[in-house]
């Protein structure tokens, strides 16, 4: 069916297969009025770019968005807004070798089941190119949100095995793997390692929004923490997500779990910011797990089309952690759902005035 | 906004607050011809009814559903099928306790901030008595994947710092806290040390979906992990879900992650059953973990709606681990997804034989 | 599919066959805080109830309705509006002599096309009977609609043959077939004739929309004129919708039919109230045409599950012009559209003060 | 709001202004394994296409469709299929004497008062340059349709006073104006006439669809009839909507009205092919009335953003008629609504054979 379409009110549309002509998304349903320009979403897609570091995937992609409809005279028209984003990197190589083989733990087979017809060339539409356009989106997101005075912050806090010390979300944009870089020699040997013999890990990784208004969410089939569990696992590569501090949450009594409330606020923050589906007002903070990278060059059993058993080395531009470059893209699809139910609510509750009790 | 549906083609559209009369929903879109009767719904309402163990909530509730329309001589219309559970022991007693005052960790402050109005006698919407009605529906998707083969069993595998030994999900449905019984004894001591100091457990719990067909989920945006992420984490208290084997993919390389592929299947099954958003075939499996029950009878901090500092012991008919009972519902959540998607499947791609090339 | 969700966010959901137990629905998406009782509801279910004159049908409904969720001391929650309304005269009446006929004109031959299985004792989900539900939520639209100032009044103009004189909208509801009364007694001697031969006739219809506000639709794919369109042809028997002066339109040149607008307003308003899909402040008017009903006791052609040619009388309680009754029913699809645009509205342009330029 | 999409299963969404970079469409939902190529698409943009005949605008434009994703070696691969359209004639001319200005009986001032911010350079989103759209995805809903052997073609039975004797709707992909061809000469003359004096005229238009299969729409809120009149109202200019007979309907007896069945098909049509909101299996029909042109050259009054009266005559490439050109735009809005009611229907009722119980 057509599943390409993210988001109830603030919704974006999206194509691409990664090695095709272009990437390209329409932006539904944004507020006119807002000031935008190709920079702002351009700043986005830079943070996101391959080939930024090495052990990022080496495909060269300027990523340059066009605007082609929804702005006039630097201002949002309330009309949908299309963004293009041409491949250029699409190698004209010869892809006999992998056009009837599955790669392990890729889409490949199950593209192959389903639809009857695949894009051999690449990931096609299972690809994570597809991310560029939901970092597009996402950046415009941002924008409103940030006019919002809300702020959304992704990091890296564990690589393979190498787990980051303190995590400062805010410096984290200018660290090298989006993590903090206390352990900077430590993941610089292990990713050396991992190129030498071919082999790649996975990560962890949390996003922490601040600033959120209470009130976004709407029980109960559209819970903000649904919804952003949804978004994250969209991720590809995600295999779990986690609401607030879940992790520990199997282990505490429900008297040590339970957040408490003072007339200042929240005593605790076990929650990540979301009751009942709704945000509370407090920072809402999840974190997710990504896979290994399945493209790797140790070499590996799989079958061909014909179900025939063969051998397989996904060479090729791959990342030895996907992880990495996931914080914009997290950052991007938090955004999005934030900004959805952020209108969602202005359409039910606006005669609400939707204030916490905090009396200091 | 309208936040009361799930699903897109089979789907279902519920209302209900824990006191008010009835809870009730519509399940729409259902095939027609599908055999269908009372007693095919309370099989599984009886599965999820409060009251059924010394550490699951005391509440009276017989849970018995009407069918209001939809079916007729004994067989599914195709139209919309109305179902009503009324509510029997919604206690008229003294609410005036509870009325004004925030219940930690609630949706208490949420509501009340968010509609400036709320059903203060209980938990009103946010209560996981709505859940009755994801059973009730979740029962009629269970019997479609009956008969296309497709088996969903839930289990509890964590309950607080007990462990079940080795789960055996075919069986759990016989066993007291659709639990392995091993461990039974430490449970019923930590039981019963919970009840006595007026406390609670978490817990994790998992879902095996077992003969699933290739071909279910419908990337980029409605991929089958991350419909069954939201769908898991709608359920109250739930604040993690993972897909497959992700708690330790996480310390795996790529080469040890990856599921290879033979000609009579996959080598392993790290994925959970899913790649790129579709079912691959393989045993879908998924687990998640339940917070502490938040009603306790333990004195703790919080507020009233004027922002006043008050003690709280939330008395009442709690369970010591909501975990317990949300085994039937996960089952139903699970089940309407995949209907969804199987109906879903069969509109975009009937033209296609969605097999897999094993030859063995 | 599912097909039983009508709006976007406003929105409602229902159920229920003619001979069924009940009709229900649910009503999401509802602004919290409005005031609502059970009375509210009622006056508009009166207005359209069966019974009323001699000439609609005379089977016995009270349509007494039964609000079961989403309202608490006399105030909407936000949550959804649970409503039911039992059937009480579904007579036990032998159905033997159609069980197995297709009648002319009527949903049978579909249904049971489409769905290979079908309630035959009346209309089933075909049946007019479902507009109870409509008017139901419709009432709790119109009260939104009123508290912002906005009127939505249907009449009858034409019955058969007879064009009523002159319409005065607001007095409508007190004249016997919802329509001007100057011709009384030429419908008198019609509907005489009509019982006598056991024959009927069609009906033609208006809505007029006062004081709607301007900036009401979302173009291109969800035009206020197209969704009022859907609203009114989905109405049983309708065959026809018009908006603003379009029978005449035809016949109009370019210089004639464009409003023009001076400092006070428009100067006509052949548009009816809508430009580019969306409201323009003037009085938003359409018109329908309803089919005669197709249940008679003339005898006419037919043929049973078997192909074979039978002759059909449909004995019964059926109206011999099924318009008089769409006035209620009409009004309630309007006002649920309104009130889904005023919502969807504030969510997208709550930043824009939407004001027209008029300055006398 | 997001109101960009059209469909459920099988949808576009869209964006693009009369006078931006572009015109674009991402088409979702489409089965894999259609052939489909850039020439197919572009055979239905040609009949669409301005600047075809003296009376139609003089824009100039090629409409040159560029597919960007969803089709690989000339097959669909079920994954959405964007298009662009570049705009070449967006002629950079000075627009100070329309930038303030509102165009009576255009989108001009509901676009300003809702959004607050518009397009003056055109018609912008309003403009009918967005149907190039429709045009596009039209064509391949139409590559579907053809496949099940159903037909879809549209043509123009009046225009302004000039009433086309005989409408063979195979035929009319050859005449002049999509319509029948005797009445020419007063055509000719007719539209003569209005170019000379600067204004325009109305027209009304019919679609027949051939060969559709019975059981297409879902009864109660998405039936055919319903989801054919948003879209056919959807298109610019549409003032009324009829399925069927519905003109004659009105003065008609139940007992002439009803369409009586026959062993061997229904002996009359008057329901246009439609019966409960589902398609009975005989030829669908449905005409539209379009309003006159509203850019006229005749000088009319209206105000400019101050709410200060001027008198405007509006130059430009207008087209006396704008009916016209509405064919392949209509054909092309049925077809999509049929397609989406084809899987729809295939999701639901894959378990029925649905046919007619006619024999001879």
């Amino acid at each position: 069916m057509s599943g390409n379409t993210f988001g109830k009110i603030f919704k974006i549309t999206t194509f691409g297969e990664s090695h095709g002509l272009a990437m390209g998304c329409i932006l539904d349903g944004c507020p006119p009025n807002i000031s935008l320009s190709k920079e702002d979403i351009q700043l986005e897609l830079n943070r996101r770019k391959p080939g930024q570091s090495d052990v990022t995937t080496q495909r060269k992609e300027d990523d340059l968005v066009e605007i082609l409809s929804g702005v006039f005279e630097g201002k949002t028209l309330g009309t949908p807004i299309g963004m293009i984003i041409y491949n250029k990197d699409q190698k004209s190589k010869d892809y006999s070798n992998i056009k009837d083989v599955f790669r392990p733990n890729h889409a490949d087979i199950t593209y192959q089941a389903k639809y009857g017809h695949r894009d051999y060339r690449g990931g096609g539409r299972a690809s994570a190119r597809e991310t560029v356009n939901w970092v597009a989106a996402g950046s415009i997101a941002k924008k409103i949100l940030q006019k919002e005075g809300v702020s959304v912050n992704g990091f890296v806090s564990e690589i393979g095995t190498v787990k980051a010390d303190v995590i400062n979300h805010k410096e984290i944009n200018n660290k090298y793997f989006f993590c903090d870089d206390s352990k900077l020699s430590n993941l610089d040997s292990m990713f050396h390692d991992l190129i030498e013999e071919g082999n790649s890990v996975g990560a962890k990784l949390g996003v922490i929004v601040e600033n959120c208004p209470v009130g976004l969410g709407d029980p109960v089939f559209e819970k903000l923490d649904a919804n952003l569990a949804k978004a994250i696992m969209t991720i590809n590569a995600v295999k779990s997500v986690s609401i607030g501090n879940a992790d520990e949450l199997l282990y505490l009594k429900g008297s040590e779990a339970r957040d408490e409330i003072t007339s200042s606020g929240y005593s605790s923050n076990n929650s990540g910011g979301i009751l009942g589906g709704i945000s509370n007002g407090d920072d809402i903070s999840l974190s997710f797990i990504i896979k290994p990278t399945s493209s790797i060059k140790t070499e590996g059993n799989t079958i061909n089309k014909k179900g025939e058993e063969i051998k397989i080395e996904v060479t090729g531009r791959h990342d030895p952690c996907v992880g990495i470059r996931a914080v914009p893209i997290a950052e991007a699809m938090v955004s999005l759902v934030l900004v959805d139910h952020l209108l969602i609510n202005k359409a039910q509750c606006a005669n609400v005035e939707q204030n916490l009790p905090f009396t200091e």
